[in-house]
């Protein structure tokens, strides 16, 4: 059989898929009920006028305009203005298959191969891997400490590395952090003084804790035509299932994005587009994303502080999205006996797999995420899961230091 | 502004963009009612089982398997059996957002840059420009004089342009040619020779006429191993703007499809795909398959007959599909007189415009389907719009002929 692709051999599948094998695996030889601290999406799916609209929206059978239903991209353009208070003509957003194909098509467009992307630590797991896809460099930005963006290190590496695209999410997918006021100003100065892209993933911009307000870069002076916005409902709504995402950004860049897209897949289910007007418009949706948010915020809170009364953990305290992404860096080097053989814990997938056998717990190994030293945890569950799944990590590891 | 992918840049957009264009800028100015046989679609919708069944497929509101609905793909293994002979295990299929995004990460998984990929003439617009985004080389092979593959030239320009990949539509689109069972055989030993890779495009493949059976290159002994299929329910069930597609072929091939899936999209909007289910085992709906494929078999005989009895204009007839491409080249050096100006037919889109503007009839110009001496009309319509199509054609070229 003639071979195939490189890229297409080497890019990894999205790390929770081994991930599922090792949690069926225990299940069914141990009997275990382990709890799953894994998923990126809400715990609630649509409200109940969303999910009937899809009804109706299904008469929409016949070839639709590329760009995305006009009417829906008429009412983005206002939730656009509303929330981060800039405002797009309709022309210049597009409808996408989520954030992901999004992202694929716009790599496509702003990347010749060769060329570098720059992505800020920790990141989504996707980012590197479609960059390689449009045969671009992709360059890991370290952040401080605290997981906050390092400036000084960001102006050197952008120079470094020749960066032409800077790619990052805030609210943070996993690690939560918000970026402040300051740190997008910071951030915009240098993208300014190189004419570099940024795109700014605001896919949690809904999902922003103790009263504060979400934050984009975008506002700041003179950042519209170099910024490139991705969001979507899949989050704020619960229907990541439905594929919907949307890009908006400068005209030139909307307009080659779409040509792309008409070849590339004619754009996105037209009966999921229609259902969103009605969730984008429905104040029972919206109440619903902040019954949600009001919740995750509280087991944010539950969780981290009892993640941090352990010894060997530290978690900085998320500000957004629903994720905890503590550092386990100090348990390496620990051993623990399972099943009648003895594991050390070297690395965070070993981490994520004592876990499992020793606390059934499961989140997610770090190393996917650009730290090895991290794990991360969702948090969009029930509340008496977060306290169950607690309580277990603080025995498992306790036993481990023993 | 940082610079846009040239390859982005260059890419046309899907030939029917500039045509609405014309066509509303024709109806507003001078108040023409234009005859539209431009659509790739079917004239009518899905039945309503299938549209109901969006409702419950609404509770997929989560992330669903990458590959696709397990239940919808059993099916699919089922109909890929009963209507081309072969046998294909749930695994390795896989549903993804429309026979666009299928090929397009397809050519993303086969082709390393600046591989070659054969595309027989007269071909769907879209394949060249899915090969150039990967960064391949789009090879047109030609054919014979009736828009037959010519096995003779094929295995030269195969051995001379270093050919990997075959890419056919059979039915054709945009010509109705049905490969018979002897140039699939002949295609076979090409591609078997040369240990390429063949996509088969069957997407057409519910509009086979004059009684015969679609046919595939699928069962011809050893092909299984070296060929791609590519259908979905667009156009058999009526449903495009669903976005729905699905690819089956050999393991390794279908593996690293899925993988690049779970980056570049998640697959398929998950609504739709529940109704899948429903219309591929709806005997509605198949019946619903069948009256359309009766009645553009009938329009096929009124307007082909009709076009060959125009002089300069002659027209293959088309066995399956829902298009006519008849040559319109012997109209090229006319000119004909429109609100105040003179015009000369030289191109396709000269022979389109003319048309538009002097019958009110409105087709697709060859060129982007490789053929600048043709036009492609689409049979999907009612039967009076082909005979009044008919009509004002033969009496537009009648006078240009003057």
């Amino acid at each position: 059989m003639p071979v195939i692709n490189k890229i297409a051999k080497e890019i990894k599948p999205s790390a929770t898929l081994s991930l599922k094998e090792e949690v069926n695996s225990l299940e069914e030889q141990y009997g275990f009920k382990i709890i799953d601290l894994t998923v990126g999406q809400p715990d609630v799916g649509p409200t109940e006028d969303v999910l009937e609209a899809l009804l109706e929206g299904g008469k929409f059978s016949r070839y639709g305009p590329v760009q995305g239903d006009p009417e829906l991209r008429e009412i983005l353009s206002g939730v656009i203005n509303e929330e981060i208070g800039v405002r797009y003509s309709p022309q210049d957003i597009t409808i996408t298959v989520g954030v992901k194909s999004g992202l694929d098509i716009l790599m496509r467009v702003l990347l010749e191969p060769g060329e570098s992307v720059g992505i800020m630590k920790p990141f989504w797991v996707t980012y590197p891997e479609l960059v390689r896809l449009a045969y671009g460099i992709p360059c890991f930005l370290e952040s401080d400490e605290n997981l906050r963006p390092d400036l000084v290190r960001l102006e050197e590496e952008v120079e470094d590395e020749n960066i032409k695209v800077l790619l990052y999410s805030s609210p943070s997918n996993p690690s939560g952090i918000v970026y402040t006021e300051d740190e997008l100003k910071g951030i915009a100065k240098i993208v300014k003084e190189k004419d570099m892209w940024v795109i700014s993933d605001e896919i949690y911009g809904r999902f922003v804790f103790d009263g504060r307000k979400h934050r984009s870069i975008l506002p700041i002076e003179d950042m519209r035509s170099n910024t490139i916005l991705l969001d979507g409902p899949s989050k704020r709504f619960g229907v990541p299932g439905w594929r919907l995402g949307y890009v908006a950004g400068p005209g030139e860049v909307i307009k080659a994005l779409t040509k792309l897209q008409g070849h590339i897949n004619s754009g996105v289910s037209r009966p999921a587009q229609y259902a969103m007007r009605v969730a984008y418009t429905s104040e029972k949706a919206r109440e619903a994303n902040d019954r949600m948010r009001q919740r995750y915020e509280r087991n944010r809170d539950i969780f981290v502080k009892g993640l941090n009364e352990v010894d060997g953990i530290s978690c900085v305290k998320p500000e957004g999205a629903f994720y905890a992404f503590p550092s386990i860096e100090k348990l390496f080097g620990y051993k623990y006996e399972f099943s009648g053989g003895e594991y050390e814990i070297k690395t965070s997938v070993d981490f994520r797999n004592f876990l499992l056998r020793k606390a059934q717990v499961a989140g997610v190994e770090g190393a996917p995420f650009g730290m090895d030293g991290h794990i991360r945890f969702s948090l969009a569950t029930e509340e008496e899961n977060i306290v169950s799944a607690l309580n277990n990590i603080k025995s498992a590891v306790e036993e481990l230091c023993l």
